[in-house]
């Protein structure tokens, strides 16, 4: 059984994308909107790997009081910036804004997070070469220790925007056959346990048991909660790693290669700027 | 057990929108290329809509042997012309055009079809109030039935960008278990028969038999292909109607329902111009 180091497989992807970013002046916006604690501790890990990589990284923090408007002039000015090459909005954002609105003012060619709708779209057809940071991750564990997900039963819990919708997409591109489950799926275990590929993303400590696990799968897990005061995924991850044949703990797992696919996006939308 | 009456509920959606274009001049254009016989059975069939509902109806052919550019600039043309209130590219188009490319050039607020690449990302983010033909003709179907997906299993064959891919994702908006199922899905008949509802959307006549059927289940067919000269959809129609609650024929089923799923977008569009 394997638990995948996401730290270092992390330090493997950043490896590979130091010789680029080394002879390219290369400037990296995060725009937060008030101070969530989980948003912060975030940005301070991208803040971190933009330093390895020698990205200058221009954090813009909005008081929650800013107006939805304002917010959207502001993001139109930061993207406008020559030398800024990649503008991320750190989500959640407060309930009051337009969050689709404002992550559409930031252009195809500098969301390295694909959260812009055209970007988005682009990627369901199949005509982008560059994958949401989820879909990202997954291809990189998989592709690591030679899993083709082609033919593979996926099951897939949660469906929200960042990780559930964008890997089941990604899947059924890579022509898996994929379970989407959600919270009204009945008996949600005896799905899962035809899965040889589970993933969650749903952010509910302990929602992934043992029993929804057939021996030998893959688990990778996206969620992340706490859970008396500590991080945790959403699997039972001391339990379930034990019918599994990889597993993603949390923290250290898929976090620092969301981290790590998100720079990588951001090479491959300069790569393509070239072209 | 419905055999669900294709052209009878068209009609009823159409006549809803009799009043609407009655008193608005509109257009329709309709582009194709070359002289697909199917194809052009499907243009005959909108145009004849069009009449019904007093729409002016503009079809553009072009002979297979313009060029990409040559279309692109002719699609341009045509989209400026403000009397053309919506614009149809009806494919497939033959291999040597990049498609998304000349869909991406229909303008959203024309773009009935939501083929259109950001059309397409803001029906998947759940932001757009209207939603593709197939996905619609399932919401009138199932809406006809009174019947929710809402916590139902419901498996769909294929995944392609007109039927499979844009019904998973409809369904799975509507939070339904979603089982997505492809050519290299082992054992397919297993899993389609845990499903309430079952959609199919290849092209491959005979492909959905008895077996896979749970009883009871609700089957929606929008298959389309020749089998000894006829048109069939992918199911077995006669035998499989036998053990479900709810299905659609071929012909007279899914596709007058498509057609008409069409002319309301073009209404929706229409209507969130004025807003």
């Amino acid at each position: 059984m394997v638990i995948v180091d996401g730290k270092n497989l992390a330090r493997e992807v950043l490896d590979d994308l130091k010789p680029f970013f080394a002879v390219r002046k290369t400037a990296l916006a995060v725009i937060s909107v008030g101070d969530n604690p989980a948003s912060s501790s975030f940005i301070k890990e991208k803040s971190r790997v933009a330093g390895v990589l020698g990205i200058e990284f221009l954090h813009f923090n909005f008081t929650s009081d800013v107006s939805n408007k304002f917010l959207r002039a502001k993001i139109g000015e930061i993207v406008r910036r020559d030398f800024i090459k990649g503008v991320i909005i750190q989500l959640p954002l407060p309930k009051k804004f337009n969050v689709q609105y404002l992550l559409n003012a930031i252009p195809v060619e500098k969301d390295p997070d694909l959260l812009n709708e055209r970007s988005f779209g682009a990627f369901l057809t199949g005509r982008f070469k560059i994958i949401p940071p989820a879909a990202e991750v997954v291809k990189i564990i998989l592709e690591k220790y030679g899993i083709n997900p082609q033919g593979k039963v996926c099951a897939v819990f949660g469906a929200g925007r960042l990780v559930g919708l964008t890997v089941a997409n990604w899947l059924t591109q890579e022509k898996a056959t994929v379970f989407i489950i959600n919270e009204f799926t009945k008996q949600p275990e005896k799905i899962a346990k035809k899965a040889d590929i589970l993933i969650s993303g749903v952010g509910e400590p302990g929602l992934i048991t043992k029993k929804m696990i057939k021996k030998g799968a893959v688990v990778i897990d996206f969620g992340y909660g706490l859970k008396n005061g500590k991080i945790k995924g959403d699997v039972d991850f001391e339990k379930v790693k034990k019918r599994s044949s990889l597993i993603t703990p949390t923290p250290g797992g898929t976090g620092p290669l969301l981290v790590a696919a998100l720079f990588q996006n951001l090479r491959d939308l300069m790569n393509k700027e070239k072209e």
